[in-house]
């Protein structure tokens, strides 16, 4: 079974980041990297015990030895897996004040978890997509997670925003390179909130007014599933019923 | 089967029309509108003879008679099925002159093909798509089909990007209004060399450097099946090898 | 005096056009184009009035004829003005309504307005602008005035939206195509109420918010009088104190 | 002449940077940052020597603590000084690398010279700007200069992209939250190469192919002199014969 197709995502809590660990779990072994052990142990254990194949390594995404220790440890564990699919979900750096009130800190945490993240990410995860071009069943492919935060910088969202427009500069700098070389590079914009467990408190006025994970995760599937004569670069998602 | 539900295409030709029509006629009976019965007769006998159901119907999207006379006809064809999908794939318009070259009648077709098309097209099929929001297996769809003049005004292309610029405008608009009405309004740009009939003798240096019909067809239906939690209102698709 | 230099407005009631007129005609003998003299004649008598020189063509913008009829007497009238400034400033065509109530009168009326009488507009100012490279003052310029429906198709403002995503078409073909030769194609987006007669009555909690048509008039006259090395094609104004 | 309005120009070379200082120092007293003295040593003469009040003070505006002792001086020496103009035209970060070849240092010096310097930067500006709000000539403005990586990540601008975007990002973010306070944030894209001595020797086949610093000066004190009711936000400069 070594050679099954591999699947990393990082960033995995209880909303979307499992969700796209399940759905990709059909067809691939899936690596699950996140800071706490808790966010990933009970989805592993649910993966391995349905059929699956899954592990998780705790990794701080903006520490580039921690991200370095990772990807020794999967290629270590999955040598002769080709990497069909890395998919950038990161949940940190999140913050929401007026500008005068952000701390250097808070700045530099949503810069470090999103672009820094995903350019340590990227770098270790690129080569092993490349070498897996003609093994993978479907285009090799690398996903960002973008949000509403990508294409606006909104009052109060400096430091957030800061980040995500970085990460969305990342993603259109790498489609641009390794598009050509046949890596598929997306960035897909959550335009709205994600019905996860922290957000089930928020009663909204309409019914499926949340963005579903599972939908989500059938996103970035059907992503990975395009042949490269159509790759698509950007997808915005949101609730039909969100202003935009 | 007169309750299957429907697609309608506008703008069939041999290209990505024909590969929606044969796509979405998996599920639904179709009907194909194009100014030239040659577009669809091939296609209306292959669907037909191969289990689905289709009808094609002599419509210039241009004329807002032509338009109503089409939609009053598919509505006496089909009183009971809902209308499931509705594409616009508007052929006319495209012109790469000078400026100084374009006549008013190279600028008023760009217009007229595409946006006024897309305008009468979409207020016939928006009534059918509301009225469809409880029986379509789907969220009705309301896609229209853009290109790289749809989001860039490049030098000797005013004319048709005058038309596509406004024929996005639209469906940003329309989204806005229809999604919160459970309509799934989207706009696919599609950026480079369509592999069709009309370009196969255009040698390209590397494989796979243009778009498959086939493959935007797929993701036009990805677009259908989305759930209204996690609606896409854009998608840009190119060949890997596409500079952007 | 014959010999000054040229400016054409487009669009002139008693707002912004109005404004830059004026402005204009500081340095230049100024056209005011309009479709009811009675919005040119008391400013044309105003500038003549005040040591400038003006004068006032009837014209519809959106009809062929008419902007070829308001040229030709330009030409005639001023045979060797350098036409150094021409800016596109119609009012026509706004309208606000769901989308299935709008008449297709409505939605032709907005793309007569804005993209249509643009290109009649453009294409026989753009020779002009050519021809007065070498002698106009500062480089020959072509503006065309935006609004927020230039960038973003909201709801209810489908006709509106359409006719101002492709007049931005038209603009930024313009401007790729011309600038190389030296003329200097603008766009303006003006985001917010302008402080005109018709809006004096909407009154707003803060002091200052709405755009000052003067000052709308200078930043045109600032474009205008920009070198070659550094032409800005767009520029987005609005009151401090706007949503965006 | 302590009341006099002062400017503060971060990134202060022999470009855009000087050309900036010596337009804001017609009026104001101006103060230029920049990590080498030997940067602004040449030009606070010049200023000083001709009339104008400068000085200048090494930092370097990727490290917290050294915005803090400039800042810290600036108030010192200018106690009475309402802050009317601060400007970020920050040089650094700059690189051109295929991605897998691309440092973690080279990518951390991206974010840090733009987005982190502009953040240090702008957090010890704003309380200057907002308290110069009555006494300022012109509402204070705080200026960000961009590039095309601003709006673009093209191929093997991985780092620089990602550092102009989340500057951008801050910059609108700015702009939301102050603008509305009465102050001026605007960002500009410079999208071209710039005259300076750097690039002298690059022989382009057209003239003036090169955007004049002096010019851009122009351009951002005429953003400055924009009244309230009609801020610009961004404003895209660039040669007439540049593509884009």
């Amino acid at each position: 079974m070594a050679s099954k197709g591999l699947a990393i995502i990082a960033g995995v809590g209880p909303g979307t980041g499992a969700s796209i660990a399940r759905r990709f779990a059909k067809l691939y072994s899936v690596v699950l990297l996140s800071r706490t052990p808790s966010n990933f142990e009970p989805l592993v254990q649910e993966i391995n015990s349905s059929g699956g194949q899954a592990i998780g390594i705790s990794t701080d995404v903006s520490d580039a030895n921690s991200v370095k220790s990772a990807f020794d440890e999967i290629e270590k564990q999955f040598p002769d897996s080709p990497l069909a699919a890395s998919i950038f979900n990161p949940g940190g750096g999140f913050v929401r004040k007026p500008f005068l009130e952000l701390t250097d800190e808070d700045y530099s945490k949503a810069l470090d978890s999103q672009a820094k993240g995903a350019f340590y990410f990227a770098q270790r995860a690129l080569p092993l997509l490349l070498k897996a071009k003609d093994s993978s069943p479907h285009p090799p492919t690398l996903i960002f997670t973008g949000a509403t935060a990508s294409i606006k910088g909104s009052a109060q969202f400096a430091a957030f925003a800061s980040g995500k427009f970085a990460l969305r500069a990342l993603a259109q700098s790498l489609a641009r390179e390794f598009g050509p070389q046949g890596i598929h590079v997306s960035h897909a914009i959550i335009d709205g909130i994600i019905d996860i467990p922290r957000t089930k408190q928020w009663v909204l006025p309409h019914e499926d007014a949340k963005l579903s994970p599972d939908s989500i995760a059938d996103s970035y599937w059907y992503l990975h599933t395009q042949p490269r004569t159509t790759f698509a670069f950007e997808l915005d998602l949101r609730p039909y019923i969100e202003k935009w």
